[in-house]
């Protein structure tokens, strides 16, 4: 039997924080220090950025107790960044890895960090240089391939849930039309989220439309009036990334200023346009008097009052299960969470390259023929993830009119 | 001692709901049940409409198990109005009372609530049939005069706070200008209610603007842009009724498509205008690269994870107060909320016209001289009506920076 590698550790986070991305973190920490092989354990301060700016802190004298408060908090502990890692980025981060003899080195975030760690890992022979990276799993989007599902979605998807269960009932006493805006560029896993809201067949959201299918703004009008017409009411659930035929982003269509992010994406998050122009659209072509819409924006992914038990716990045990492959197996590649039973899961160690840089969207078997709602299998796919002590919707009034007199 | 009144009782919502006004109600309820002089308890659906239509609900056969899981719900079980309600209304509201033997009237509202049961209540001569009205008071703006606060305020200035820890935490890890627009059209206490989310001296909001102070957008800018230079980033709370000098809301200023509900006032709620422009203005004004907003909108009343339990405990008892001033004191007026230790409150009926139609706001006590932030006696006054298990802020990595090497 070979050798154990053998010296420091780094970990960072990466992208959009979660409300259990720290979870992680503290679940790789805490197993890090059942190992003689690993020494220092240190952080890099926002993401990749601290690295080649050798922003670098020594975790290894933080107490339980601090970890465990840190591990309840939402946001990324260590920071964040946005930066992409090419090439040469990822060059400056060996030379920064190999002069602080950090051999294991862990990156929490979506596919881009699995590719950053995938590139970093293959200056190994260049740089004579062992080193082990594993990527740890998160996105709020649950677009990681192989995985089910993905550490920080269940509890955005909770937001999501408890929010329209809310929201509903709001527009129940008030009704109306209602519109929001959920969170996922390509995948609609987070809007689709929302029908877990459900409980009574007339509950909404009545109608989901998600990036998966093209959204045709005259459908979207037929629909609503059609659910209007049935309930005196229609609640809405939209993915900020809703394209139509051409594959043009109706968000995109319908702002003015279009801002691009460093990955030359288009900005959704951090604005309400696409809920405005929806709501005006409605109000435009039907005679429903009040059409109110909101965007949930950031909340979804930082709000800590919903955080699943459930995702919580499966965060801190893919953290811990990437010190457990790096340290005791000297294996490099990024975590995945498999469903075995119903509801257990599996972790599993795969390949960098094969979740680096690829996205999954929901499956079709997941969206009604329609493309303007879910179907069962998904409520049954999300439902355990949420935690036990999720409950759909509420409690009615169960009286009967009386006589009218007048 | 003249004779109690005897006759049947109804009850019903008014206005925008939040997440502990079915607590009122439930408490009416359970409250009325020990009374022998109130004989069968309606609900009106969808508040004064209800009456004027004749959608009254039986609720003395609900079970005490439904009953309790109604008060757990956020909005209206018995479903809300908009209807302002004049002279006309309330004579037609009379007659309707009339006619079912209704003795005791209980309206949850804010402050036309109040107005209408004093409208109702004045007809009592000239329809030569006696009735009490009592007022039981609901609010999420806390804007009601004679009151400390109002049930349903501190739920939502806990949404509000709990959402502010999440999203500072998240502009934390990925710094920039982060814009959060606030329910409260003319009193400015749910905005500043975000203050509450502040652990560390760093942590946002670190600033605060409130209608009860005129907002200059030239401030705006220099504010943001010394907050920007001292931290790397700068949180904003802002009211969605800021106004200009000269009284002009600037939601109204900035938006091309302008609403007016059914009482005149211009619609602030459901629309992500104010945020949008206000980040604009702030890009256009700095040279600040990540600027976001958000609206919280009717997540902010709605939401159920974080109801406080100070609130659920005090709206169950204005409920209960109502009907013991109406069925065994055979008073009508409003109840209301005295602040008497820290903390502890007592309940006291005043007359209706002394809440009627009056707005309270933020005292000068609780803003900071430059207009654009809160005082310490605020957190003071606000602090235990969150709930003994709200938390400020979240804990941090104590961790020092490693050498640099390189």
């Amino acid at each position: 039997m070979p050798e154990k590698l053998s010296g420091n550790m780094l970990i960072a986070q990466g992208g959009g924080p979660t409300a259990v991305i720290n979870s992680s973190l503290v679940g790789a920490v805490k197993q890090a220090k059942k190992y003689s092989n690993i020494k220092n354990i240190y952080g890099s301060l926002n993401g990749v950025n601290g690295i080649i700016n050798e922003n670098i802190v020594d975790l290894s004298g933080e107490t339980d107790g601090n970890l465990d408060r840190i591990s309840r908090a939402p946001a990324s502990a260590l920071l964040s960044t946005r930066d992409k890692a090419d090439e040469e980025y990822c060059e400056k981060i060996f030379k920064v890895l190999k002069a602080h003899n950090i051999r294991f080195f862990f990156y929490i975030g979506g596919n881009d960090s699995s590719d950053t760690l995938r590139i970093v890992k293959e200056f190994e022979t260049k740089e004579d240089y062992k080193i082990i990276t594993v990527h740890i799993p998160k996105t709020v989007d649950n677009d990681l391939v192989l995985n089910d599902h993905t550490p920080g979605y269940p509890s955005a998807a909770r937001f999501v849930a408890e929010a329209f269960v809310g929201l509903d009932l709001d527009n129940r006493s008030l009704p109306g039309v209602y519109i929001a805006v959920v969170m996922g560029r390509h995948a609609g896993f987070l809007t689709a989220a929302s029908a877990l809201a459900r409980r009574y067949t007339d509950d909404g959201p009545h109608l989901i439309y998600l990036p998966e299918r093209k959204f045709s703004e005259d459908n979207f009008v037929k629909d609503v009036q059609e659910n209007y017409n049935r309930y005196g009411r229609c609640v809405i659930a939209v993915s900020e990334g809703i394209q139509d035929e051409s594959g043009r982003l109706i968000a995109a269509k319908l702002t003015k200023n279009i801002e691009k992010d460093a990955h030359g994406n288009i900005q959704l998050s951090g604005s309400g346009s696409l809920a405005d122009a929806l709501s005006e659209h409605i109000k435009d072509n039907t005679d429903i008097g009040r059409v109110r819409s909101d965007t949930f924006g950031y909340l979804q992914r930082s709000f800590r009052t919903c955080v699943s038990k459930v995702d919580r716990k499966e965060a801190f045990e893919v953290g811990r299960k990437a010190v457990y492959y790096a340290a005791d197996k000297n294996q490099s590649g990024s975590v995945t969470i498999n469903r075995v039973g119903d509801y257990s899961v599996e972790y599993k160690l795969v390949e960098l390259e094969k979740v680096a840089g690829k996205t999954k969207v929901m499956p079709d078997e997941f969206i009604n023929d329609a493309g303007n709602n879910i179907t069962e299998k998904f409520v049954k796919y999300l439902r355990p993830m949420l935690g036990a002590d999720f409950v759909s919707g509420a409690a009615r009034i169960r009286a009967e009119k009386i006589v009218k007199k007048l």
